[in-house]
């Protein structure tokens, strides 16, 4: 008996990924589908251009898109929309009693609105108990990070959990699929580099030392550390690829680094259908991770990190790539998702009077 | 009355490029080109697999390919050899008198051998002075830098000089022609980040601080600051990308590293033919530079920087274009000819008996 | 004394490529910029997305963008309107007594306006004396066909002449930015082909039997020929590649097709800026032309052509290259207006009381 | 209980898909991997460059590369190996008494072997009991066909049955993965095309005629057909994309050939398992097929065709797409082997006692 949601954006690359991800899903149905005023009324099958590589499935072209209200919404809604729509539309559906899990940047930020990654700071999600929504009609707002910072805090997290971390370098090469469609123009990108990403530096900056940070009762405390972004577009489809650096409190071997990576499997034993074996995978040959050939490591879940060597102004360098619509937004959501069922807190029934704690 | 030439490696990526940037050149006359055992003997228009988009000159393409001997070479060598040949054969001819403006990593950490950018460190010319060739035959090595720390050193220079750096990260998107040809293989690039270039962080990151040294004598002290490089491979066909930041001695102000960079023109009164009025050139726009628009700046001999920002990490970070192949390799090595004729030492019937000073 | 001409869609691909190949030229200065609502009143430097790799020539930039409306304008008009604008625009340009050059399809295939190629029909310009607003006002249109008919067209020509042509196939590889900008989103070519551009097939049928069809007095009879288009978009900036096969009146032989093309040179003596000494320039590499390295020929007003071999199916096949943006659209109709001044017939002063004939 | 089978070439891009389309086969288990002497003695993981987005199986990457004599291989040989090399290793792994299921074209248009797609000829086979390995040891080749002409013919099958084709055009824009590892230079293809492809046209006309052909007693005759292709690569990873025009002996409507292909399962019940239960999918939506979309259909096995219209020249036109290196090659030999153990012809034991009729 799997529960129903609802997809709000749902024609966008990242609606295209949320309804790839949850065929065949043991826990969720999709049953309705909601996209802007000009897809509503039509068929899904005639208001999308799905542009993934997998077809369609039949059933999903042949639902009717819904207008994006609450009225007769499922009460679990994967949101895939931009910032601007999200701002508003979210707290709607909140506030009509809908746990919203969310990929947006909008309220990534808001100090009651979790920003989680399940293998990273599950321990998070107790602050949407604080939001004025769950207290009127049960609903919330969980939110999951930029593309560009997911794949890079899973790497970090057992590093910090070790050694600490007082500064991160990072320059980003990220893919197209990232800005959406049509997004990012091909007379921008083809035999070229875009040196940047609108807002994109600041929130990776903020979301990582906010992800590697503590709970603290009702605030979340960002990691201490120093942190600088460098955010670049490249000819690339999916997959962000990332130049890191970074200094520890207390520099580790690199055989420490590799057993902290290695190791990193805090999901164990929760049996979430989407979350990898190996949430952070190795990889030794010399010129890996490559957005071509391991994006889909983990089934699109994983990290990979390889290039491990010294950093001659930091203590370590490495290089960091994560799928950026898998991991980096309709699969992270769905994970996000998942661990609230694992928690017995995302079901329908109890959403209006029920406390997460993890 | 122009100078005869000989080009060693002349069929090569670099190779084609002295002879489309010296086809009409003021000074120099290509007279002699030379390449493997495989090209001697044949119509150069016969052996090279020609990759520019200028039309091949006529009369070069109907020269010989020489062998790679001295023996009937003029006196004047441009050299654009793979290192494991270049540490062969640059040697046998300085040893027979010529002077060789190489472009190969060979002998560029050598301590008698200046690596120079006119620009920035004409200073280390000197050194020339110290090889054993030049005291035997008059012949000498000068050579010009890698392709990814030529634009940054250029940028950093003028900061160097008024502000002091102690620190320097930069993380590189690498065209792919700085692998010369066939070089990087489509299978590899296309959709993809290779971030791995064999020793190329080592070079970059050695040859950077040795530029931007004070010579001390017979041997150059390197910079005394921390430096870092990430290097990656994208799929562009011409021009360096660098994500970089810096810190200072003393932190400047935006304005004064504008102003730094606006008025870094050292080689002005030298009238030399291929030095751009503006080697460094600042781009306001907030998504430049870029390599599809801004690589041919100043002809392909500019730096173009954009992005000034302050680094979360360092003082300030930007981003730095070069096109690797002209600023980067070709260009790079005839601007140091024309500075050695600029100081009255290029002239074949003195080269053994002058002694360089600037 | 150079005359003034003015610029409607002065802000798109094509309008920026009127503006890059006007800077310098020898009888036209650019005086007027007219754009959409969005931009008029604005500077053309921050009204601009300047794409191409050359700057944006500072006089330009601070010239302020006009409203799209006669009053004020020059009496000369380059037109780079989409097709459904210039529709309603052009006529009204006309109408107050200018010459519209004009890039656009909205009137190519009107019975009155000639679509001309300087070197394949400049005798089909008589045509403009028929149209209404010449009779009321001196005012025309002109206009230059697709990007991917000209250059067919170009190598065509002078087989038709020499030979007869009785069919033709012809299937193309199509450049991004043919599609102006934004244009093709990135998600859609990189890796890709896409086998679709609308309408393009039946443009490029079309005005290709009409540019190689002959006046007879009033009217344009189409070339009696058999053709089909096959029409596709692939991951090049510029440069449009076709593949070609003809089948002749009668077959000549190779050395012929190659006589007929060196030979082809109808503007030679009219001394006109922009036209190439040699329209088709025929390649002998077996593996050419390509975009990247042949579209530049002759300035990038040249049709290159090459692997001429035996047709399987019809006579001879070969590969046909042009390039989309210069060739293809503001190039064409710049020397369209170059042949109208070498006519005497683009005198600002004589527009209302001249006929056109050649 | 899977019989074994070896991979001659397992390093190359061929190979590689051999292994990951074998891996988890319910019928072969990979027992035995040879390749050049270079890589002969090492472990298959080291001697490799994986280039594939899945990774390599573990138990693969620790068999030892075999010497590429026959001696100690099984009688089951996948063969990826350039024409070159291909002529004289198959015949020795033919003489010893192999099957050897060959990608390669050294033997494709050879009287006695039989150039197969199942779907299409597979009444073809019976041309190798005339090998005269067959007669001495049961050893025998059988060929796939060129990956740019298996799509098409897969799509003009039913049409030829149905209709009878009288003529073919086809231009290609084809994969750099079909050109192998290192394969075509980033510096050839990004931003470009190459009109040219050694060799490709005269294949894919020839293979064509040969596999719509029919055979009489010893001999194919080829289909009476005239044909002529242009071979075209471009900057697209996987997937060959063709622009095809048909002249039928008698003219099809839209809807007989959309049943054609509807209705063309040829393999239906004989439960192959790379077999795709529908070999030609029609795609209606006007811009498809793309490879990026469209080449894993059938999980690679499958031709997708669209854009079905009219042809000024010939009768229809419409676009083929398919993958060329799953259905293009490996999937293609191995899809072979398949129906030769359907037919009870593919037993070890029985290689040196078996006609094979179908």
């Amino acid at each position: 008996m799997r529960q129903k949601i609802g997809i709000l954006g749902a024609t966008g690359m990242v609606g295209q990924r949320f309804i790839q991800l949850l065929e065949n899903h043991p826990w969720f149905e999709v049953a309705w589908l909601a996209a802007s005023d000009r897809s509503s009324g039509r068929k899904y099958g005639d208001a999308v251009k799905w542009k993934l590589d997998t077809e369609l499935p039949e059933r999903i072209a042949n639902m009717t898109v819904s207008p994006a209200v609450p009225e007769n919404a499922p009460k679990i809604i994967f949101a895939a929309l931009d910032a601007d729509i999200a701002r508003e539309m979210e707290p709607a559906f909140a506030a009509a009693g809908c746990a919203v899990i969310s990929n947006s940047s909008a309220f990534r930020m808001h100090e009651d609105v979790p920003l989680v990654i399940p293998e990273v700071n599950a321990d998070h999600l107790p602050l949407l108990e604080n939001q004025s929504w769950r207290k009127q009609s049960g609903g919330y707002i969980v939110t999951n990070p930029n593309c560009s910072a997911i794949g890079l805090v899973l790497v970090l997290k057992p590093l910090v959990e070790r050694f600490g971390i007082e500064s991160i370098f990072v320059s980003t090469m990220q893919a197209v699929s990232g800005a959406g469609y049509p997004g990012v123009a091909s007379m921008d990108i083809l035999g070229n580099v875009v040196p940047y990403i609108k807002n994109e530096e600041e929130k990776m900056e903020a979301e990582t030392l906010r992800l590697l940070g503590s709970r603290d009762g009702k605030i979340v405390k960002p990691l201490p550390a120093r942190m600088t972004a460098h955010c670049n577009r490249v000819a690339v489809e999916d997959g962000h690829t990332e130049s890191v650096s970074v200094k520890f409190s207390r520099k580790p071997t690199r055989e420490e680094i590799l057993a902290a990576w290695r190791e990193f499997t805090p999901l164990a034993g929760r049996d979430l259908p989407t979350a990898p074996a190996q949430p952070i995978e190795f990889v030794s040959l010399e010129d890996r991770p490559q957005p071509r050939l391991d994006k889909m490591r983990g089934a699109g879940m994983a990290s990979t990190v390889g290039r491990l060597r010294p950093c001659g102004l930091l203590d370590w360098k490495f290089t960091v790539l994560s799928h950026n619509t898998i991991r980096g937004a309709a699969g992270a959501a769905l994970l996000n998702a998942e661990l609230l069922v694992s928690l017995g807190k995302l079901e329908p029934a109890k959403l209006d009077r029920v406390a997460v704690s993890v």
